[in-house]
């Protein structure tokens, strides 16, 4: 029988050892365009270390069902990686601590409408993982001429489920 | 009485001269995550200067309904900066060439769902444009130490409308 992970609801403060919770949490920083908008500035840590560049991406995965069997995390050795959601669906946040090279106890979040997330560089998570269609995301990461992907199949794997 | 300007649907060709349609367009350049996402790789030409950096910022803008008075035009001179919509609707992208440093005849576009743009540094464009609420947008724009903004009020104003 697989170890179960609870999904519970993203927090900015639980989250933080992760990474950067993208919403309009609080004031806006700035009021802009005569009046009409309210800019929340600069909400990600972002590192593409010395030989790497900031990209946008779109990703289109295929929304899963749950419960969901976790069986493999990544990290990405080189660069922090944004998932904005460009639609207003809830999705699923996978994360692990680093646990001496390889992903300790993983966490699961599920997103508020209007939430995105930023991981830091380096940091252990789960695949894209919508729970509704489009699973349309617009994805901010690194480029450059390294893999940039670790990769961890989890024996055994991990249910998560709410 | 104030000249027109049309909305037409928004092209990666007639938008070119300006920036990047940012959107599925095409196949995937690469599937990832077990065969369960494309990615669509490295779609924004982002350009920060060599004091700027990327930052993500959110945008929550109020809706604006049509006919729309165009009297304001922006330009940023030291980065692009990517709109990227946190919902499923169309948004409004008006954009000028430069006509020896002022906007000249605006255009206008209308956004399918499913996609966000990328104006190039220093084109000129107007401001955030939703016409449906919740107006959330993820914006990729330079961060850094210079005002990066001119504007030019638009005497007479235009009017935007289908």
């Amino acid at each position: 029988m697989s170890d179960t992970v609870t999904i519970q609801p993203l927090t900015a403060q639980a989250f933080a050892p992760f990474g950067d919770v993208l919403d309009c949490a609080g004031d806006p920083d700035k009021i802009i365009n005569q009046g009409l908008c309210g800019r929340f500035h600069d909400r990600a840590q972002m590192d593409f270390g010395p030989d790497g560049r900031a990209g946008i991406s779109l990703f289109k995965a295929q929304p899963r069902a749950l419960p969901l069997t976790l069986d493999l995390m990544e990290r990405h050795p080189d660069g922090s990686q944004a998932f904005i959601p460009m639609s207003e669906h809830p999705f699923l946040v996978i994360t692990a601590p680093d646990d001496g090279g390889k992903p300790g106890a993983p966490l699961a979040f599920l997103t508020s409408p209007g939430q995105g997330i930023n991981f830091h560089r380096g940091t252990w998570h789960g695949v894209l993982t919508p729970l509704h269609a489009p699973g349309l995301f617009a994805v901010i990461d690194r480029i450059g001429n390294t893999p940039n992907l670790e990769e961890h199949t989890l024996t055994p794997h991990y249910t998560v489920q709410f």
